[in-house]
């Protein structure tokens, strides 16, 4: 069982690395920041104790700490027992998920070591916003893609809303950065990838004609919203792949295409 | 033309219809509220005014106005123009995007009669979180559903939060509430639809298997997050459906649940 302190102090030196989370400084993206990745909630704390970042230590209410018993069993990992009152205070804003856990950053797969290992992966450019991408990690994890690799212009799959909107699976799927850019896309192409790079533009195969040409490796490429994949990327991809849509309508949001498109050319069963 | 009536007075009482739209009274899905629908920014205002909605006046910045010029013309429609800082001080809110415009409610079409013109369904059971419906509505709209049947539980498509995340698709695709419950989804199969309930049980079919059966008449059916569709709905649908997931994720997203199944099953081309 891991270690249970209680303490109602604020003030508790222990407590620091839980300390104003909504200060910029906490965020691990920036230069300057701790750098520890923060889970919330039971079911990502759990996601986080499964993962491969050392945990330091968790925060919570006393119930949603009992909720963790089991995935706490031999651990050495302190969890410290306060008021929603306390937590609260020490956080800096209200978290009505009741527990939270920090750990250290740990070294992520290169692309090369995520390459050889996956059959699916998904390419991001320019996906900058965390909600969004913690989305794609989600869609991901659920649809049977091996791994990210993150291209120029991507948020941090590690920051706090990240990891929450995720649920967690940021901690699961593999991910790692893909440099240079664009042509590590030629590279992933000499791995032996088809690159899928998705796009609204007519002149694109359907995504549908495209899943069904056969069951290779494939990395499926996805732009941001609103300005979409850069010129250079949609090139160096070889495949253009389009989602069907109804005439006249805005393309799907980035994470949901994400979702079309895993569904469609992720590992099955 | 629409008519362009400049304007900078807070108090000015043609401005009416715009003020304090954040208070509940001006929600269209509470007893007692105004009951106008809200459109926000210049894409869902344009999809506004292309509905059977009778919109009764715009209000935003010139620049935003000008942007609808072709949208106004051959219109009566009063369009107020004033500052940033005086609409802020209007709506209640600071409102980036520039642009308002209120209509009146509509009548819906019966279930019957979306029934009798469609190929494609959704039905929504308990979905209740007005962001999720706005979801679905934008998925439904790109992925060639032709309506949308609300059964018990279900959010107000036309709350100002459902329009803005619909892209104002809740504005364009029909919808209609499905009464009585669960009995009218037998009413349904009654007409002809196979009705598919989106769960996540082993037992169900996999979505994949169930799509390249056919392309007959399908609704697709949707529960609410969490709790999911009740045993009442799962019974009465006939056929149970699910989208192949990886081990030990959590289910996907409504919204993006539904994507995945409009895709599969939806209108294509």
């Amino acid at each position: 069982m891991a270690r249970l302190i209680y303490t109602d102090d604020v003030g508790d030196p222990r407590l620091d690395d839980f300390r104003e989370l909504s200060t910029a400084d906490r965020r691990p993206d920036r230069p300057g920041g701790r750098g520890f990745v923060i889970a919330e909630g039971t079911v990502v704390v759990r996601r986080l104790l499964e993962s491969a970042y050392p945990v330091r230590a968790l925060l919570g209410v006393e119930r949603r700490i009992a909720d963790l018993a089991a995935d706490l069993a031999g651990t050495e990992v302190p969890a410290y027992v306060t008021s929603a009152e306390t937590m609260a205070e020490v956080v800096g804003f209200h978290l009505n998920r009741g527990v939270l856990a920090v750990a250290d950053k740990a070294p992520q797969p290169d692309a090369a070591e995520l390459a050889d290992r996956a059959r699916v992966l998904a390419v991001l450019e320019g996906v900058g916003d965390h909600e969004n991408l913690g989305s794609i990690f989600r869609n991901a994890a659920a649809l049977g893609i091996d791994g990210v690799l993150l291209g120029p212009g991507c948020a941090d799959p590690l920051y706090r809303r990240s990891v929450r909107v995720s649920m967690g699976n940021v901690l699961r799927v593999p991910f790692g950065l893909l440099q240079p850019w664009p042509s590590g896309l030629e590279w992933l192409r000499d791995k032996g990838f088809r690159v899928a790079a998705l796009t609204p533009r007519a002149e694109a195969v359907s995504l549908r004609a495209f899943g069904s040409a056969g069951a290779g490796k494939v990395a499926v490429l996805l732009g941001s919203e609103g300005p979409g994949l850069s010129a250079e990327a949609l090139a160096a991809a070889g495949d253009a792949v389009r989602i069907d849509m109804a005439d006249g309508v805005d393309s799907l949001n980035v994470a949901t295409a994400a979702a079309v498109a895993f569904y469609e050319l992720g590992r099955r069963g």
